[in-house]
């Protein structure tokens, strides 16, 4: 946690509904509880009174509960991601709906992002492989500046992945929605594309390509045969952003052809993934179980509280998603 | 390879020795003919004349095969460390030694630090294994910054392993022999320790140790029970230096009293690593071949041209060690 001062408790302390279908929320009282002395916080399938609900912070919550909450002035997301609020068509879409904005979350990404990328680069899942079966035998290794990761999503998280695999000597590329801004500060050496004009010229030069991009309309379905043939034959995928952003049939076939090489996927469409997919199996493909990052409880709390004191204090909060653009 | 302008060939021409016991050298000619045109190789049992030869190209010659050689100007070690000819006890002392100083070695090696750090402290090894049985568990995630990576030798490698993890989060901290020099630069933030008198502070504080020291005298059997027992109980230790740097016994005590958590292995005092050794199917140890960096051939071969070539302008070449400190 940094050493910020602790600000002022929320007076009158808030009412704020704690809603996932996919987990037990149960884990944040205390935090709540701590951060927020009076805070009633309502959870599970008994919402009790719904007038009183100031806020929401959400993963996964039901589809509709939002919209039953008549004095909600906040819809906080507890990941980075907003798909998960924004694919319900009757979200309020008058309440400010913020996502977590967390330097922890970024690092640790990127830890995952190097991992995958050296992982694959420097073969290092088959030597562990040959090690189980007491064999002592090298590959010729690629120095990193030879190879090219492209990061589709260049935002809090891709920046982050960009500077920690610059740092190993890697050749970094990024890919997001739009030109740089006149003085922007981005990550020294990076190539920077925007827009689908740029796509193709991106994808050319992804040995490895990192999705982290939101999913939105735009982006749904945007890894699939076309995007794989835009890339060098064998290139790595790593997918990060989310399981809809993938055309599974569609990495299958591309790893069978020898299009794609490889694929690491912490992101998947059903989650947890189901026993007998075909993805558990693949000997190209590498699962993990959507663990690439993840924000500290008190940090969900703390970003919750401090949007909700901006709501009341009549500001914009900094963390507010647009949700015209959908993230 | 950067892009220097071509040095001359030296004339005349050299005439060099490549000499191992241990792999065929024959893949260094075409870089040499290529560099040096009309340069003269010697390769193999027969190394024909003896007192034409002025530079010899090392990666674990034959004891005593140095001796032999009356004209001899230059050694030049084909790794970063020269523990393979200073093990040598009649290696001729008065000619210059110099060792592989290389940007792409340094990134190489902090691809792999980098990569056996996150595959532990992130539980990857364990994550995989459990996809392996099509099992979706997770496990807590903590923070980069709250894990603590020490750098024993903090030399031309450590350093760039210090960065690469610092750009990831980790609270890094680094050991060496000197104290720093007025205005050296640092990287941020890495606290540094020196000298045998602060080797238990640093210990105390590192919940991953990678070793990155040479093998020296001083450093020989470094990694041991008393050591061990300075780290923080269920540390992880990362042995990229010398497998003699090491006491094997040791660390499977270690292992078993839970004093250590997990070693990721890259060096031992015997390569390979003999078929049933028990490193091999530990369960906390992680085996990898001696790969975790390399050099290019062509950087091999310009370094040993250049080094020469100052040898023959009568100067001290910038790579050579000092063998009386020993590295
Ligand atoms: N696997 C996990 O554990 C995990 C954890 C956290 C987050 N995530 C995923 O990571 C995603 C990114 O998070 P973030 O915090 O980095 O988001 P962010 O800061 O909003 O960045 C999103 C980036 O994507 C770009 N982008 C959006 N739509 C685009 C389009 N149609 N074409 C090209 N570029 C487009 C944006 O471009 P502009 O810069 O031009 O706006 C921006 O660079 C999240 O949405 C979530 O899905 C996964
Ligand atoms: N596994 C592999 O694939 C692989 C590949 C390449 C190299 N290596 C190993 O990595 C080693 C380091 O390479 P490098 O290029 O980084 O060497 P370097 O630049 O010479 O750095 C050596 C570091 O160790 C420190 N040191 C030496 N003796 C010490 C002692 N007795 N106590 C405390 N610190 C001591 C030095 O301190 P000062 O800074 O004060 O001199 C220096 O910081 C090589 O010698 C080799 O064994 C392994």
């Amino acid at each position: 946690m940094p050493d910020t001062p602790t600000p002022a408790p929320l007076q009158p302390p808030p009412v704020i509904a704690l809603l996932s279908r996919a987990v037990d929320l149960a884990f944040l009282v205390p935090a709540f509880e701590a951060a927020c002395p009076g805070v009633q916080l309502r959870l599970g399938s008994d919402l009790g009174a719904l007038d009183d609900i100031e806020a929401a912070a959400c993963w996964q919550p039901a589809p509709g509960v939002l919209a039953t909450l008549p004095r909600l002035r906040l819809v906080q997301s507890l990941a980075a991601g907003i798909d998960h609020l924004s694919s319900d068509p009757t979200l309020p879409r008058g309440v400010p709906l913020c996502r977590i904005v967390d330097p922890e979350m970024a690092s640790g990404m990127a830890a995952y992002v190097v991992w995958a990328v050296v992982h694959q680069q420097r073969h290092l899942g088959q030597l562990l492989r040959q090690a189980g079966q007491q064999l002592w035998k090298t590959q010729p290794v690629q120095p990193t500046g030879h190879h090219r990761v492209g990061i589709a999503g260049l935002g809090t998280l891709g920046v982050a992945c960009a500077r920690a695999l610059q740092a190993l000597g890697y050749s970094v590329r990024g890919w997001r929605r739009s030109a740089p801004a006149a003085g922007e500060a981005l990550p020294d050496d990076v190539a920077l594309f925007h827009g689908d004009d740029q796509r193709a010229g991106f994808l050319a030069g992804c040995d490895t390509l990192v999705n982290l991009l939101p999913l939105t309309d735009a982006t749904r379905g945007l890894l699939d045969a076309a995007l794989f043939a835009q890339l060098p034959r064998g290139a790595h995928l790593v997918n990060v952003g989310r399981g809809e952003h993938l055309v599974e049939a569609d990495l299958l076939t591309a790893l069978a052809s020898g299009q794609l090489g490889a694929a690491t996927l912490d992101t998947f469409a059903q989650e947890p993934l189901p026993a007998g997919h075909p993805f558990w199996t693949h000997p190209q493909i590498t699962v993990t179980p959507h663990i690439a990052t993840r924000t500290h409880p008190a940090v969900m709390v703390r970003q919750t509280l401090d949007n909700l004191a901006a709501v009341r204090a009549g500001q914009r909060p900094a963390a507010a998603v647009d949700l015209a653009r959908g993230y």
